[in-house]
């Protein structure tokens, strides 16, 4: 993780330990390195539960509890795919916001109606569930970093 | 990730797809630096099915089923919780083997008994599970990626 983004990481951790705001994640593309960037700060348990890293559509289904038919319907790339991530991981950390993030990092997978670079971010949190799209341009390094900051951003945001 | 991990984690990776073995994982201390270094690699999802980050008792509990009772007599850094880890994530994740991680990282959490440092690793497919104990020197970034490269070399040691 570069500097800024472990500043970011660092900001985004002090709030949610300030307004004592318990955080969970669900990530594919991603992978693991929300988690990873959190984790890398000592005390980040104070506030971070947990991520869980589904990679599989079994996964997605079995453990965050997203529905075959919403994959069947609109894919694993998905607004609908992203919120249920979301839901899920809230409801299986317990935690008061929880953050999705489902897309295609590439070299493949991409297709004219989702190309390698499109990214859905699912939100939860006790009053609203949301959703939003990015298509990020560039390799599969740069596309996952840039699913990285895009969720701390939105959380800084969020929590502000 | 530093050039020599990418070779290994991408000779596990190839070895996996070539032997058709699923794998999972479950992530405390390194918080999710596995499921990221192995979703490095394009084509993971061949054999990788995800990782459960579970940085809390709680989770470690009611996502993996590790047993209270094993937490409170022996504490989430030991070998039964690595084990029952382990188990868990093969479970939830219907992978071929699992392995996981929980220690302590640093630069707080070290005891006498359990210094900063220790980190307790749990391997499960369906002939065993089993454990091992590593205790690791450095600061927290130095703990977790040595603990890292741990999982990767067993797992190559393993399945070689």
């Amino acid at each position: 993780m570069n500097e800024d983004t472990f500043s970011l990481v660092q900001k985004l951790l002090g709030i949610t330990i300030d307004k004592s705001v318990k955080i969970s994640f669900a990530e594919s593309c991603t992978g693991g390195m929300i988690g990873s960037a959190i984790t890398e700060i000592a005390g980040a348990s104070a506030s971070f539960l947990g991520s869980a890293v589904t990679y599989s559509d079994e996964a997605k289904m079995s453990i965050l509890g997203v529905s075959a038919d919403t994959i069947k319907q609109n894919g694993a790339v998905s607004a609908e795919c992203a919120e249920e991530m979301a839901n899920g991981a809230r409801r299986i950390y317990n935690s008061d916001i929880a953050m999705s993030v489902t897309g295609i990092a590439g070299p493949d997978g991409g297709t004219d109606e989702k190309p390698v670079g499109t990214v859905w971010f699912g939100f939860s949190s006790c009053d609203k569930t949301s959703s939003f799209i990015r298509i990020f341009k560039g390799d599969r390094d740069k596309v996952r970093e840039a699913a990285l900051k895009q969720v701390i951003f939105f959380l800084l945001e969020e929590l502000e």
